[in-house]
């Protein structure tokens, strides 16, 4: 299930009507075919493949209703011909693409849509839209994640995310790419994503003492009560935790453990590793969340901080280090000739084109070739597989817990230099014989 | 009208519902007031109040649905009690806020709830993602039209901004701030507003040649004709264009312009004003859309581009260069108790505010008092107005048109040194004396 739903058609850009008017009028209404991919991004090694489900659901249900069509007629902008047109217009095409949870790379088309003309130009906004957000989201996570050296990490993002789309796109991106948990309920009653988190700085100040609000919080979650410390005074508020622990212990209960959210988090973290140990509460794990991105992440890490579990916000959330990818979605295909913009150092590659991954024995990922769609793929394996045919879904979508798996499964045979945060080994990527020919020869 | 809808209470971090449940064992169900206010912000020296329109109708339609419950029920976290309270829950309080439109600063409450502590607490999550994103983007957009100094701008940002909630806001946000139209085609059937927008590069692609898709259009939408000219070469693509607009007056049409889309846009602008020019198409305009944000097209008008009218995307639909706002929501107020948070160097101000605002004879802002609510305004507008009492909105939500003629006016008393893009001049923000004594006293 895709949320939030299609908004409709006319969440598009309005020279997208304009064109298909103009398409519509001259009757050119040849089979194209589109290829949505994204440009070098200066701070982004890889990308992770996320938001297609959203796109099949949105195709499959693309219908203007009755009251879209008059309203788009008393704009005064559109004859009345072209509007019996949209309204009897349903999504006829077919869609390759690669799986959710793919890793790509820049240029690699990660969608392609053939249709006729006007659908496939129609839906572009959207696709980026959509595709975007939820891919620019999945690769922000999986650098968080990859930061974390195997500890748990968790959403926490939702209150700051741009809006309740990305609110929601996080939750399901960020699981995807390995994420233990959200904090967002919404998706875990949607997706089945588990949900996390305990208590705000407020419940502690709506009590009389921080104790008070530790002891309320056990007794009503025996089983999973994380203590926020650092309301007043963190190391305070580590031995106001430990008492309480203690006192759980005592009633046969174990207490999860504590979370810091400002300060020094390496020393804060060793000091409060100290207090609980001392108090005999060595199973009590450690949250910090402040702030925190792949870059700080790494850090900590690297500096041996005593934390067991990780919640990461707002800088994952809007991937504020590179709020935006360049994904565009170009012609390549129009009726049986091959097309391309040409401008200024740009690339478009022409053509209706396939993805093929060469792996080593072991499983390691050796490099890409983008070619033709039947350019043989000498023992590689294609990434883009039919995903629509004539309209429709071409068989049911995979689950979140398989789209996540894949994910998991690709990154372990991606190399380590491929995934630096700062200056990656770059991935090989080449462009088939047969697919630069076709580029020569226009 | 809000759009997208309230996607419901279970759009929340989990905590909230956790820290409801500890309130309601406890019987805490003392009215609190929070404050929801932005912390300083590097690059930002004042922000836009946008997004109240939304929460206002989220507060009025707050409810938990049975398969909501029932859904909470099977996570097995809560108690029967607490969800049987949470079924029959409704916002009954009351909200003091700014208007939309209305100018703010660091740590100026934009809004403060006052409600029962589980009501005021339970809303948190949406109550921060809805402003903070609607006033971020008011904001970058209010840079970008002070930028392009007095010549239109059009919201292009849809295909990336980070989801459809934020792209539809982006439209309503930039209108607010001043954006002359948007291309997203739903925001002008929902708000109204001005939509905008011709061709792509695949239009041109599309047709044999650049002058066959520019007759086209031209015979389609001769009263808003508006030529993309760079997907080859610009300036053959100007003199087809203005070839194509001296065909259009011989037929009593006027050619509206041409667009550019990369490039030197110096150059390219003042070579395409004299190409036209000299065709005799001195009425024809120049639009230009190329990865704009306010730094670009503050050079661009510093330079003396030849443009007419901007279009600006991503970077403003992400406000990429501060892709979030420190937006918090304190408790100041626990039954007869002024309360804060104290923790290392962050602000909260206790107790329930009001900002007053004051104005020179013609007009100007000379600089704001946070105070309490009352406080004596010696002459000072007060900025907070009653927006919801006892859960139902006081009276009509002014109109968008209203709104953006209300931001039109405050930002005209704004001094220009306070919207400076770099090391604004610094805004007079005072605290009351009474405020301040009230902080001393904790």
């Amino acid at each position: 299930m895709s949320f939030p739903p299609f908004p409709g058609p006319l969440f598009t850009d309005l020279y997208e009507l304009t064109m298909a008017a103009g398409y519509f009028d001259r009757q050119l209404d040849d089979t194209a075919t589109f290829s949505l991919f994204v440009r070098p991004h200066p701070r982004r090694g890889y990308f992770v493949a996320a938001g297609l489900q959203a796109v099949v659901d949105a195709l499959t249900r693309f219908q203007f209703s009755d009251e879209e069509i008059d309203w788009l007629a008393q704009t005064g902008q559109f004859r009345r011909g072209f509007l019996a047109h949209l309204a009897t217009l349903r999504f006829t095409g077919s869609v390759m693409a690669m799986a959710e949870g793919e890793i790509f790379f820049p240029d690699e088309p990660v969608l392609e849509v053939t249709a006729p003309l006007i659908e496939a130009q129609i839906i572009e906004t959207y696709l980026i839209n959509t595709m975007g957000v939820a891919s620019m989201l999945a690769t922000k996570a999986a650098r968080c994640v990859h930061a974390a050296a195997g500890r748990p990490v968790v959403d926490f993002s939702l209150r700051r995310t741009q809006g309740s789309h990305a609110g929601m796109t996080v939750a399901r991106s960020a699981h995807i790419a390995g994420f233990s948990g959200t904090s967002n309920v919404l998706a875990g009653k949607i997706w089945g994503i588990p949900i996390s988190g305990t208590m705000a700085h407020s419940y502690v100040t709506a009590f009389e003492s921080e104790t008070d609000a530790f002891e309320a919080y056990a007794s009503l979650f025996p089983d999973n009560a994380v203590f926020l410390i650092d309301t007043y005074d963190t190391l305070q508020g580590a031995r106001a935790a430990a008492a309480v622990g203690i006192r759980m212990r005592e009633k046969g209960k174990a207490l999860m453990g504590v979370r810091l959210d400002s300060g020094d988090m390496v020393a804060l973290s060793r000091q409060v590793r100290r207090i609980l140990d001392e108090a005999g509460l060595t199973e009590a794990r450690i949250f910090a969340s402040s702030g925190f991105d792949e870059y700080a992440l790494e850090r900590l890490v690297a500096d041996g901080a005593c934390i067991d579990a990780f919640g990461v916000g707002t800088r994952m959330g809007t991937s504020a280090d590179a709020p935006y990818l360049d994904m565009v979605y170009k012609m390549v295909r129009m009726g049986d000739r091959n097309v391309r913009k040409v401008s200024e150092g740009k690339m478009t590659l022409a053509g209706e084109k396939q993805v093929f991954r060469r792996a080593a024995a072991d499983g390691r990922f050796l490099g890409d070739v983008i070619g033709l769609r039947d350019d043989p793929p000498d023992g590689a394996a294609a990434l883009l597989t039919p995903v629509m045919q004539k309209g429709r879904p071409v068989g049911p979508m995979p689950t979140l817990s398989e789209i996540r798996s894949r994910f998991s499964e690709n990154f372990e045979r991606l190399d380590d230099g491929h995934k630096r945060f700062t200056d990656p080994q770059p991935y090989p990527v080449q462009i088939s014989d047969r697919l630069a020919e076709i580029q020569d020869g226009l």
